[in-house]
């Protein structure tokens, strides 16, 4: 016993250089976190995001008004500098409400629940009629192949519920929403209709984005309710089924002017190294963007503020990022990049948070020098107070990816992953479904890493 | 590297016949969490306790029908033995709704969110009127005893923010819920208002259980929502109170039968060794107790049924209790150690979960014999997989507490604590709280850490 307590001394000893930075840095990131817990602004810039601005896909009204109310959130904030990037978007536009019935053999007409997807073309205004073939995957269509032309193909992959991690089983599922309209358009078919990407049954139709192999024709494509998707399986099963109408009234009407809204802290020593934090400020026109991703917009302003309110005067540049577009085309992430491969700045580090504002699990963090990586998983052990364990090897965000040839340092938040699909993409993506603990303690250890990062450098 | 590499598969080959066990366990723990996520039954049975049996004070007509109905789901389950033990409980009843008013200055009335606390005793059928003090905490209270006498004391300490777990600020926060009254009442206080224990700013009163000490006068004691705890405190601080009006009509009557509800899996070799794995069955009457703790009754029951529909036939019994009387009294832990005590078995093992049916991120564990409860931490890194990191030193639960005496490991899942307490005992806990996934996910990893605790014994 006297050995071994020798021993840890001689070796906190070795050590203690080192344990004293970490113990000081340990106590600012406490402060940090525990300034977000108390007076964090993320909660109430994101219920003003979600009530007073609402739905806001790239190029809408909503849009539009969402980088308005973010540059004075960014002042309002601290920013020192706030400013947009322009940046020309798509827009698509859901004219009406879509509706889709099941007519049955015996006549009678059951609504079914579904939404058009992202970036799809509609029906005509009279709608569209015909029968329905399921298929489990694309396996199974290219059996069936032969039987397509004239259908609907309806997609009935589930999400696997066996992954611990939700963000994996959307992979898996998402290609059949992304490219399943040219694949079943290939073999004929009029329309496609796929299973909702969510965790488990429910009543809600959850959209997202499509796109069209040019080679095929461009059929309408709509996301149908879990729960509906098990009505018409089991109503195709029984042979109970005539026919499917489907009605949706969209498509896409050009491009148009957008903007990235941007927030600085300028670097007292290094002002041209930059750190970029951000999150997305388009959302689906279905709801509020609650969790994707105002949370990750308001958490990335909050990062601004906390530097401010306690006096941290950051040596490298702070960015704080609003990147317009992310759901339908990342035009607003690419123009960043874009920007940046030219300005003549270092792009150091970029983190982005868009799983959703739960509670947070750690951080993904790539570069194609593992070094870089490497230094920014050894700081782990400082965030166990907070419950954030994982730093995994491999992260980012759609919007800073696009940084990665810069040879930027790529980090993405992982929050909690299990509720994210019940809600994801469908019009329960509200204010309410976001809880303000687990909004802040995400804000509070991102600005945590930013800090470190800042201190460090790359 | 190449040494490295060599001294990585010595290594290895020293390890290996722990290796292939591990990978084993590993193996069986995999296929437990999956069948859960998959064909898991907790979701089911808690929508059925939420909606069907509702809030279940003991004593309540609410907690019998919870009795019957359990034991129906321990034996849908597949528990091979069901069985009720029987105690006695406290009868509190609640028997109209609360009422409070603000008495301004001006004679304006205006309404006041509140909630008998539970175990509390009410108001005359008239209410009671009187001049309201507020303190911020008892050595407050001390300062101005003198002052204290015909009115009614408020207490306005809220939840520090700034503990990471919630749990925490709720064991900080806590004892002016449960000892406010008599410490009040020992200076002459007539009532008690308390700031309710909530995370957040909310409009709902947080009821919770309070007690008398036997020497001062049983003064009536309610909550208060944090919203109007807040507006209180404002009128207060403005002097633009006059007076504040409370009726509540409650109290305790009597000593009632009610029962623990017993499932159990009997062990193939050693069936007098008790693995016991429960929650509590009684809830607040304000709700439908989902996740206090109808999530830890059904994630126990899961238990049972995951094991027998994978065939797992344990060595040891494994019981999934229902304890009864929680809230107010914790009779059912008190009655099921008792009966422990003389049966002649040897409770090795016993878990609870009863801090709601959030993500599971870890589970704490205690026995007086250390090396007991180290040899279950060393499980830990099987649990990673499932985002379950935190295996701490000190857990358990209310009702399980009493087995300590016994020498039984003593293990407390520990689920996310950031949404418990926007919920906890207030109108809030509802079965639409809760996440399918979470609750599998913790139910999942207790049925793995039983597993191994079932094939190593403690």
């Amino acid at each position: 016993m006297k050995m071994l307590r020798t021993f840890v001394a001689v070796l906190a000893g070795l050590l203690s250089p080192f344990m004293s930075t970490a113990q000081d840095d340990s106590t600012v990131l406490r402060s940090i976190v525990e300034d977000v817990l108390v007076r964090g602004a993320a909660y109430e810039n994101l219920r003003f995001l979600c009530k007073k601005v609402g739905p806001r896909l790239s190029g809408s009204p909503g849009g539009a008004a969402a980088v308005r109310e973010t540059a004075r959130m960014m002042r309002e904030s601290g920013a020192d500098t706030v400013y947009l990037q322009e940046c020309m978007v798509p827009k698509w536009v859901r004219q009406k409400g879509d509706t889709a019935n099941l007519i049955m053999a015996n006549g009678q007409v059951q609504p079914l629940r579904i939404t058009a997807l992202g970036n799809s073309e509609g029906t005509s205004a009279k709608g569209l009629k015909a029968t329905v073939i399921e298929v489990r995957d694309f396996d199974e269509l290219e059996r069936m192949k032969d039987m397509v032309r004239g259908k609907i193909v309806f997609y009935n992959y589930p999400m696997n519920p066996r992954y611990i991690r939700t963000n994996s089983a959307y992979g898996d599922a998402g290609r059949y929403r992304t490219t399943g309209a040219s694949r079943a358009a290939k073999y004929g078919a009029v329309a496609v209709i796929v299973r909702s990407l969510a965790s488990n049954p429910d009543d809600y139709p959850h959209t997202g984005v499509m796109s069209y192999d040019e080679a095929y024709p461009k059929i309408p494509a709509v996301a149908i309710s879990t729960n509906h998707a098990d009505l018409l399986s089991g109503a195709l099963k029984k042979r109970m089924i005539s026919e499917v109408f489907i009605k949706t009234i969209c498509g896409m009407q050009g491009e148009v002017l957008s903007h990235n809204v941007v927030g600085e802290l300028r670097g007292t020593e290094f002002p041209n190294e930059v750190i970029t934090v951000g999150g997305h400020l388009d959302s689906w026109d279905l709801a509020e963007g609650a969790h994707d991703d105002g949370a990750g917009c308001v958490q990335s302003m909050e990062v601004i503020r906390v530097f401010k309110q306690l006096g941290i005067r950051p040596k490298r540049t702070i960015r704080a990022v609003m990147f317009q577009n992310e759901e339908n085309g990342t035009a607003g992430g690419k123009k960043y990049a874009e920007l940046a491969a030219k300005d003549g700045k270092q792009y150091i580090f970029a983190m982005e948070s868009d799983a959703g504002g739960f509670s947070p699990r750690g951080f993904g963090v790539s570069n194609r020098d593992s070094a870089k990586a490497f230094k920014v998983r050894q700081w782990a052990p400082m965030f166990m107070p907070f419950g954030v364990y994982e730093f995994t090897n491999g992260g980012g965000g759609a919007d800073i990816n696009p940084l990665a040839g810069l040879g930027t340092t790529l980090v993405g938040l992982t929050p909690d992953s299990q509720r994210y699909f019940d809600i994801h993409h469908s019009a329960l993506d509200v204010f309410e479904a976001v809880s303000r603990r687990e909004l802040h303690l995400g804000a509070g250890v991102m600005a945590g890493l930013i800090y470190l990062v800042d201190k460090y450098g790359n």
